[in-house]
């Protein structure tokens, strides 16, 4: 059975462990084992810090994993989460094949304008920022790096879900369609 | 010679490719060559997209770089430029060693407080942002995998340096000591 790593922000949230739950259960629909980050059994007694144990338990669950699942939703800001974002670009360079989905439908330039005061230079016909600095305008879901690491590694863009705004970090609608895609993209090499 | 690729979201300055020089300049003082995105030649008449072709003209240079420095000052929020952490994330997947900087001292917790209104629940002993979710408190400059990545793929803490706010994008400091703790772990292994 092979093996996803399930990255995104809801490990942050309150009910991270059912959530992580539900996520592992679609997997098992769709043939899959999901590795997900609580799984890990970090013991509060030991000397060394929690954060690194945290950090190489991830690392180890990620090199296990045949592919990636990332919740690339926007979090605190106008992008994805970063800790995610370190994991996708893990993946792309273990050779891992990455799938990711966000909750929103608005793409990084029209979230940008909601979350600063943007202004066209029309002479450079670029968006910049409030320090000045270009603002990318690709139609993109997040900076570049991002969407086409996923297009190249995973071969499908980004699967872009129209969440209730409550609901943006449990909404699994988008995850569902990446279980889908690669359940689709493994039976086209089987 | 050792190339090194150059990430940060200087790319986006409007002074981006004399920075770009600087920062290749002081790679050469070090003995080093300095490989950064905007070397890439993208002629705007080529029928693909613009934004796959930068994609994949960072790869391979990433791909053709010994090392990386990151440049992880916050941008557009409270965390580093998501692409930079992407091309973090690719850098340590492929077993490339990765040194870091940012050009505040601040750590995430303390940037979350001022970014948000966080709140403190004694009985989880957590600190939670406005939408109800956990901010990691661990002293580290942004989420635990980036410090990680750093520490375990570089050997190397991320370089916390207290730039003025006009400089913070432009300030070299943290990126020259990066370069010399690379000189210095280089001449370890020779």
């Amino acid at each position: 059975m092979l093996k996803v790593y399930l990255a995104g922000p809801e490990v942050f949230l309150p009910e991270a462990i059912e959530l992580g739950a539900r996520k592992k259960r679609l997997c098992s629909e769709y043939g899959f084992e999901g590795l997900y980050p609580f799984d890990n059994e970090i013991s509060p007694t030991s000397e060394e810090r929690i954060d690194r144990r945290i950090y190489r338990a991830n690392e180890q669950m990620i090199r296990r994993a045949d592919f990636g699942i990332c919740n690339l939703t926007p979090f605190r800001g106008v992008s994805a989460d970063p800790g995610t974002v370190l994991e996708l670009g893990m993946m792309a360079g273990l050779g891992k094949r990455v799938f990711a989905y966000t909750n929103t439908v608005r793409n990084y330039l029209e979230r940008s304008k909601l979350h600063d005061t943007l202004t066209y230079e029309s002479s450079g016909n670029v968006w910049l920022d409030a320090d000045g600095m270009a603002v990318e305008d690709f139609g993109n879901v997040d900076n570049l790096m991002i969407d086409w690491a996923v297009a190249e590694h995973g071969a499908c863009p980004i699967v872009r879900h129209d969440a209730h705004p409550a609901e943006i970090y449990r909404d699994l609608t988008g995850f569902e369609t990446c279980l889908r895609l690669a359940a689709e993209a493994i039976s086209k090499i089987a």
